[in-house]
């Protein structure tokens, strides 16, 4: 899978450049909307697909009310544009698609074509970007880019989006939680799942409970058992098999059950435990016994199938302790309902009492995860209520996107033949900025990003310690000088086409995810918090403003009014 | 594609029984949560993973704050069980990902499995289904069958939920519009994508532009031109070949630029025009024609890249006009951008000044297609204030499902060996129905379904002309007598494991469409209106009713106040 090979460090030459196609089989050139064909043909027959266009991809909101957005989605994009080659037979199904009075020759351009001649400039995946700011440049002949701009607007949309989401979950949650991400079965259809896993993995989840993610991205997975695992059980009696040996192999305890229930005796009569719980439910206590059989290494239950306090965690405990007297050390508990505050509050109190009571060092710290519909507002809720949650997972609202389902990443023709085009909107903040651009990201003093610039490509770059201005795109009020500490060219060369300028490589998954961290890491925190933050300033030079505003009153019509 | 054959009505016994895989090639056993795994191995640890269990796939709440749902996702669930096999590597991955404690053996159980034991009984796909009521029964050895949970979630939840959500932008669009579904860039991921354009069209689109389903479905495809093909023109001068073929090949326009220009300046001098516009946009102009000598039998043009009455419409109209000389006919423009109700009504008024003042017969019927962020309460809103939209482009709200973004579909233990199992929980709309149940839809005298019964499985089912008790399954004081004129049993053996049973066949992607639009049709109004529906009844028989509430009481324990 990884693109990449293991090569000593530096020698960057040495690494593969083969690329494997996307990691779902289902994006070929054909997932992409009909009239980039119907497009693409009338460009051919007007002698107009060579033409050398300029498209920037962008966005023009932040989402979920925040001020920061996780690019994501560039490895996906490559991958394609290197194995982009139309077969015989879609072909043959565009031919039945478009009408029938299109001409043969334009069939045997599209045999031809592939993205040899393209060129793809990107920030980095796992950056944090902004508005307006182009996340990628795509040049090259018109007719083909153009095919091109359904594919990477979707492959782009949800992974930044979902990303961003992950990202804004590890804010409230704080860097010590552990976040895992359970949203396949919610997920918008199998690859929504998988593409979840890994995205939220680049945003800062820690693991995720889909295994096919797991085996595609390697990231670690988590799992241990539903409801319907306890609710199949009966009785204690239904365990055939009791024994257990111990940890280090020097024993055997021969009835592993009856060694449970002595202890779940030990703790309802124990002295500071005496009241709290009754008879617990058997059938719960069977299959926390049988999955401890399992699992002694990893034991982890779900404790609220029937009443977290009155059951479950009593009988987790007994379990706990009888592991504990062979060698093992159980991890935790689950809880998937009810009052989270209160119950994991409860559950460490149960635990740190089991602690000081039979003298069981450690056991007040074990884990506790939570699971139930989770999304920002109850991680911050739980966190304002004092909680003693250890783990979060979390999958509808995460992977689903639920507060905001969709990024609106548009892909927009801004040069043609070397000419600019500017895509004008009664609605200012649709306007399109012109011109192939470079982008920077300024730094100040204290290492935080100061303001990102975009300025016409040839441009000279903003230089470390030079006063420079920095305008606000469409508000001519709007402008500030910096004299930058660091200067930070956003848009690299993915994809060289034929321009012989040396193509990045595309980093391993773990590396994007260290990226994304470390950036999220060194932003302002105004430019964070989850009330109210300040939005990060994206400029354009001088020079590109006036061009812009130039352009601008060029094509816009004069109005009348009457 | 199709698993039907194309037979002669009624011969079932000669169609083809072999199943393809899932459309999509990722959706494998490993797409699963990890903790069905660890389950599985548990169950096998104690024996158990030979239990013959029974699990109901069913949604608590309608979504969109409606009262009815489509359901939708069956054929892939089914060909995924049909193909359903570890392969080596996946279960080497598997032991990778478990504990090295777990014991070889069950590696050679999983080998072993695939899912010839599972029984799955499944409402109709296409049908109009409601909450409580299972929409599939999963019958088999426990450890297979809880490996199916996360993907038969996965793919019931998004399909059934985006097809709800395209039937409801029917409802408020009505029928004599034409709907065509735009979303796949802004989709969750390229076959969020792919899934959209099938369940849109099931759920009563009539069109995608996604040209991948149109190729996988047969689904029909609508696609014209961007704002960027628009933009990619300079002026008219570009245009090289000029020269236009009449329809019926009698004649040639040697120049087709002269002919658009002479009629632009027609239309702008004449009698009822006069004034409207003054100089057009020539790119647009330029791009207009082009589009029109590419495709002069389907001429459609996006009229708002600069300014819709000043410049889009004119040319559009002046290039509409040249084609009809030549014997063509246009299909209209396409609107993405403003004030929809306004543009729409004057360009439908524009339309009928050209039909009367150059005596063009049916010019005024021009085709107007709306396509700028489009969703159930802005078409509400379009009807209010009135418009002349014939066809609505429908994209991210649609797609997305931004409204609610996931459906709660969950998949719950009824039955294990015989025996009932219930779910509880301190939230009542959380317990589950135990038991292997059936499920009927009582139809009454005015051939609308009256409500939804489901029974024991072993109870008599309800029958024509007789009266039966059905009773809400959660609250002992709602309950009704009624006298069915139609039972319709609704649970259909779609997969008939060792049964013995015949297997209901998966019918083609269209007859899907028509059971939803028919159903659709068939439901009481109230239960359908947008606002303030009335809910739709489902019951219990009273034996079923005795016996959850047995069950009840039976598990939960007595609270104690303190």
């Amino acid at each position: 899978m990884e693109v990449k090979e293991n090569v000593p460090n530096g020698e960057l030459s040495t690494r593969v450049h083969v690329l494997d196609g996307p990691t779902n089989p289902m994006v070929t050139p054909l997932l992409t909307d009909l009239y980039q064909f119907t497009m693409a043909y009338a460009y051919w027959k007007a002698g107009k697909h060579h033409e050398r266009a300029v498209f920037d991809l962008y966005f023009r909101k932040n989402p979920f009310g925040g001020e920061y957005t996780i690019f994501a989605g560039l490895e996906e994009c490559i991958r394609f544009i290197a194995n982009f080659k139309l077969t015989a037979e879609e072909i043959s199904f565009i031919r039945e698609s478009l009408p029938s009075s299109c001409e043969d020759g334009f069939y045997d351009y599209l045999r031809g074509i592939d993205c040899s001649d393209v060129e793809v400039y990107s920030v980095s995946e796992g950056s944090v970007v902004f508005p307006k700011v182009p996340l990628l440049r795509i040049e090259g002949p018109i007719a083909v880019v153009q095919l091109l701009e359904t594919p990477f607007v979707n492959l782009v949309n949800y992974p930044s989006l979902v990303a961003t989401n992950a990202a804004r979950h590890r804010f409230v949650a704080g860097k010590s939680k552990m976040l895992l991400e359970f949203g396949l079965r919610r997920a918008q259809g199998p690859d929504g799942g998988i593409g979840a896993s890994k995205y939220c993995y680049i945003g800062g989840f820690d693991a995720t409970s889909n295994v096919a993610a797991g085996r595609l991205f390697g990231i670690p997975l988590r799992g241990t058992h539903s409801h319907a695992f306890v609710s199949s059980f009966m009785s204690p009696d239904e365990i055939i098999d009791k024994s257990l040996h111990s940890r280090d192999g020097s024993s055997i305890c021969e009835d592993f059950v009856s060694l449970v229930q002595t202890w779940l005796s030990k703790i309802q009569w124990s002295n500071s435990l005496r009241g709290v719980f009754g008879e617990t439910n058997q059938s719960e206590l069977a299959a926390f016994m049988s999955y401890a059989l399992a699992f002694p290494n990893t034991f982890l239950a779900l404790v609220d199938t029937y009443d977290v306090i009155r059951s479950g965690i009593p009988n987790f405990c007994a379990v706990a302790l009888a592991l504990s007297d062979l060698g093992y050390k159980a991890v935790g508990i689950r809880l998937d309902s009810g009052d989270l505050a209160y119950l994991s509050c409860e559950a460490r109190k149960f635990f740190l009492t089991i602690e000081k009571e039979f003298g069981m060092s450690g056991f007040g710290k074990m884990s506790i995860t939570a699971s139930n519909d989770l999304n920002e507002e109850t991680l911050d809720a739980l966190n304002k209520q004092g909680h003693e949650v250890d783990a979060f997972g979390i999958g509808t609202n995460l992977v689903t996107c639920y507060a905001q389902a969709a990024l609106g990443c548009v892909f927009k023709l801004v040069e043609i033949n070397n000419q600019p085009r500017i895509k004008l909107s009664e609605d200012v903040s649709k306007v399109s900025i012109p011109c192939k651009k470079r982008c920077y990201r300024l730094h100040g003093k204290e290492g935080y990003p100061l303001v990102d610039i975009i300025t016409g490509e040839k441009e000279p770059s903003p230089k470390v310690g030079e006063r420079i201005l920095c305008r606000h795109p469409f508000n001519e009020s709007k402008r500030a000088y910096v004299v930058p500490q660091r200067v930070e060219e956003l848009l690299k060369c993915y994809w060289p086409g034929n321009s012989g300028k040396p193509r990045e490589d595309l980093p391993p998954l773990k590396e994007i995810r260290e990226r994304c961290i470390k950036q999220l890491e060194q932003m302002r925190p105004d430019h964070m918090r989850r009330l109210n933050p300040t939005p990060y300033k994206v400029s354009v030079s001088g020079k590109l403003y006036d061009f812009i505003h130039f352009l601008w009153l060029n094509e816009a019509p004069v109005g009348e009014l009457q």
